[in-house]
């Protein structure tokens, strides 16, 4: 891994942003150069990057030239537009964004799961969204031992993913009641102070929302398992960081709690919490600013003599977002494919 | 119903009470004389019930004396030791703990649902948990065109399912974090402020909490289907009153989501929201203070051929508990059965 990497990050001024920044350094990622690109409302502003004030620049085309990698966490249009760019310009193009997660010919990855799939892209590598990569990382190393037959994931998802000026509606909410100021709504459907909001992202035809959609179909590229059956209701809740899914799975053969927990404590990325009558379970506030996924509250899900309930919990911002794409890149160098 | 109740209402300073207070005045409860009950700390308040002041009296067999019926809402261990001394003093008790839903001879009502359950009791009625009443409501209508397989049911339960000092707790812990203050936590067995809990009430050796126990076993006590499939993650999530439910029901054949939508058009009690384009789905904060069960979100459950999900919402304190009481009082009444 001696190879340095040239790195332009759009998206800088963001959460996801400041979460690559904090994740690179700790990580130790081999940066030649890093260049923080976002919009123009951004240019200006200045981040420090392994001591160093590094200044945002806003992202044009001539910004990619001789990058070795651009990570994209900005909006899906954005991603649109920038990933070809990105690409054209030479650099891997790591991307946040649903916008190429289900195109063929575009890796969607876990590295725990399916890092292989990363030697076979043509210039865009997409991370799945936020919700999956903890689900498909608590499932994999039960496929190990069953076939899974049905998996339903309801969620509970922070303000979060959905962007700083989401966490800020949040709180400004939460201030406003206190004050008995008017709320103000913007970055969600509807008040998400002291609420629940079952919609995540825009509806379908099918009553599902996108980011339902999305659960189902990643979870099945990734898991190369294009028939899977899925089901999902995802649900933004009051919380800060850390997206939580309670988790019903049927296989085909009977799997005990035990045996889950000892398959998950084979796991890379994964951390077993479990001990609920002393408190051991997690929770969003426990998990958030640590980089494992965490799971726990597994039980044979007693609706179906095949079934495995549990719990888990993950940081969004981190291993749903700039520590997945860290760790892709990890992984390539390692190989050799990048 | 021209006949007048005497009413004995214990725990009638608490959350609850209040809303026995507010439901007894809004639907014209036949009463003719009301004595306010609770613990020797509550007793001398005043509460105004039809215009009128009266004071809370401690709680002791003496105040069930020629009362007709008693309303129970207090802890578990009081309602095992009241509801007895209710009934010996010739009162038809109404708990609301789980003390003696299970116990055989105990109805366990939702009025909509198994009113005719009222007809067979021994002097002491049980009124269901909070998480199962909006459940059963919402399944029931789906039962006269379809046999139930299996349900799983999520929950997204408010802190007033723990009582006013839990409602407390949340706004307090926000409190001391603005104010960067120590959070305090009494009534939840981790922070709940931004915070998501899968545990409400305590463990079993089976890995389920008792609340998600509960919604099992008071389900299938309703439905009059003893061993109906129904497993259950039940979370505590910071909201302030209502509880929703991310629901996944398995029927003996397919029920389109347009015809789940009709059955329950047509079921007293519930109310359908759903347009979600439109923003046409029921949240915990529109669902407060209102006395229905909400249902929406109906859509095929894509996991399962013979699948159904949707969402349900209520106010925990109201069809969660002090309404449905009331109701059954009406029905009985209506009936010639009390």
């Amino acid at each position: 891994m001696s190879r340095e990497l040239t790195i332009a990050l759009v998206g800088a001024s963001g959460v996801v942003g400041a979460e690559f920044l904090r994740t690179m350094e700790e990580r130790e990622t081999p940066v030649k150069e890093l260049r923080l690109l976002a919009t123009s409302r951004s240019a200006g502003q200045t981040r420090r990057f392994r001591g160093e004030e590094l200044t945002i620049e806003e992202t044009t085309p001539a910004a990619f030239e001789g990058a070795d990698v651009a990570f994209i966490s900005a909006s899906t249009a954005a991603s649109q537009e920038l990933c070809p760019i990105a690409r054209d310009a030479g650099a891997v193009a790591f991307d946040d964004s649903s916008a190429f997660r289900q195109a063929p010919g575009v890796p969607l990855v876990v590295p725990e799961v399916n890092g292989v799939d990363l030697r076979d892209h043509a210039g865009i590598i997409a991370t799945p969204n936020c919700s999956t990569v903890p689900l498909v990382l608590a499932l994999w190393p039960l496929m190990a031992e069953r076939t899974i037959r049905r998996v339903i994931a309801d969620t509970y998802q922070s303000t979060s993913g959905a962007g700083t000026a989401a966490m800020a509606e949040l709180t400004d909410q939460i201030g406003a009641l206190m004050d008995e100021r008017p709320v103000v709504i913007e970055n969600f459907p509807k008040q998400i102070a002291f609420n629940a909001i079952p919609q995540v992202d825009v509806f379908q035809e099918d009553g599902y929302t996108k980011e339902e959609w999305k659960m189902l179909v990643e979870s099945r590229k990734i898991l190369h398992q294009p028939a899977l059956p899925l089901s999902a209701t995802c649900v933004r809740i009051p919380t800060l960081v850390s997206h939580a899914i309670a988790v019903h799975v049927d296989f085909d053969a009977p799997l005990a709690a035990a045996e889950a927990r000892a398959l998950w404590g084979g796991q890379a990325g994964l951390t077993v919490v479990d001990d609920p009558v002393n408190g051991g379970y997690p929770t969003p506030l426990d998990c958030a600013a640590q980089d494992a996924v965490f799971v726990g509250r597994a039980r044979q899900d007693v609706s179906s003599p095949n079934g495995l309930a549990f719990w888990c919990v993950t940081d969004n911002l981190r291993k749903g977002a700039a520590l997945n794409i860290v760790q892709m890149v990890e992984w390539m160098l390692e190989d050799g494919c990048l």
